[in-house]
């Protein structure tokens, strides 16, 4: 019913961006466009619904403009994973490594469901690297991490490695060029 | 109809973030908390159906937790107001004062409707310098701006008068302590 939307065009492909030789999947191009951004949440509610989610978590900041209309539209709490710093309450910190440098995540403690199944969104699942530092602290804070979605999935940078024992989803994927 | 929530309620106060003798009103646990976020939704629903609005612009990042929702279900687009080097396209950039020092927030230029109407969306509405520069970023661009959004505002910090001319709505506001 929804499968007839041609996502893939509905997102410009820049080049160059943030830097030499990396081609950026932008899905700003998505949100000026009601119908593509209704169909991602159309998607998103197909694939996950009747599903046991007890929270929702979204990655900063691009994460949070999917997760928030499914959670918003099927009654599922949303919980930040943000930058250092960010939230203002009792936080747990993750860091990990990245391709140059290390990189510091948070999430408010108490807005962790104990014991309870939670999802991962982002916009785009490249390498996992961030979502995989997430799944570490929800579990730490004694939350299951079940899934993960994204818009736009990489596989050519082995998210599906980083992110073992998950079921992922995404609607697109690229390969490399 | 949907006026019987106290949101006040469902918002978290935190002394002294991000610096001491602030009070933070934190909406995170409006988003851990499905009534209360879809309260919210349905109220920007309320007030803004049926008038003519071309894109919503929403100040990142907690502004986009409150816009993206917003505009799927009415099928509005749903333009960023981003910080500096994180929008990918071609960009328009506005510096602006803050209490000490300076901030500069970016737009897509393809983004913006020439001629159109644009609503200004963000969690908070304080002194209101950064939805200031966004309008001000929007009307150089061709665009008409014609109110400005809060889930929370603090009159007490005279947003009013920064935000001049605009119809501002606001769910909740707090006076000074």
């Amino acid at each position: 019913m929804t499968n007839d939307f041609d996502l893939d065009k509905a997102i410009r492909k820049i080049k160059d961006f943030p830097k030499e030789g990396i081609l950026f999947y932008d899905i700003t191009s998505i949100l000026t466009n009601p119908e593509a951004f209704s169909f991602c949440i159309n998607k998103m509610e197909e694939i996950y619904k009747g599903k046991k989610i007890d929270a929702v978590a979204a990655a900063e900041a691009r994460g949070f403009l999917f997760a928030a209309p499914f959670c918003e539209r099927l009654g599922i709490p949303l919980v930040l994973i943000r930058k250092k710093g960010k939230l203002p309450g009792k936080t747990i910190t993750k860091t990990y490594a990245l391709e140059y440098g290390e990189d510091s995540i948070q999430i408010h403690i108490d807005d962790i469901p104990s014991g309870g199944n939670v999802l991962l969104v982002d916009d785009l699942i490249a390498t996992g690297g961030t979502l995989k530092a997430a799944a570490e602290l929800l579990e730490e804070a004694g939350a299951k991490v079940s899934g993960a979605f994204g818009v736009v999935g990489l596989p050519f940078l082995n998210f599906d490695k980083a992110l073992s024992g998950l079921e992922i989803h995404t609607l697109v994927n690229y390969d490399s060029e």
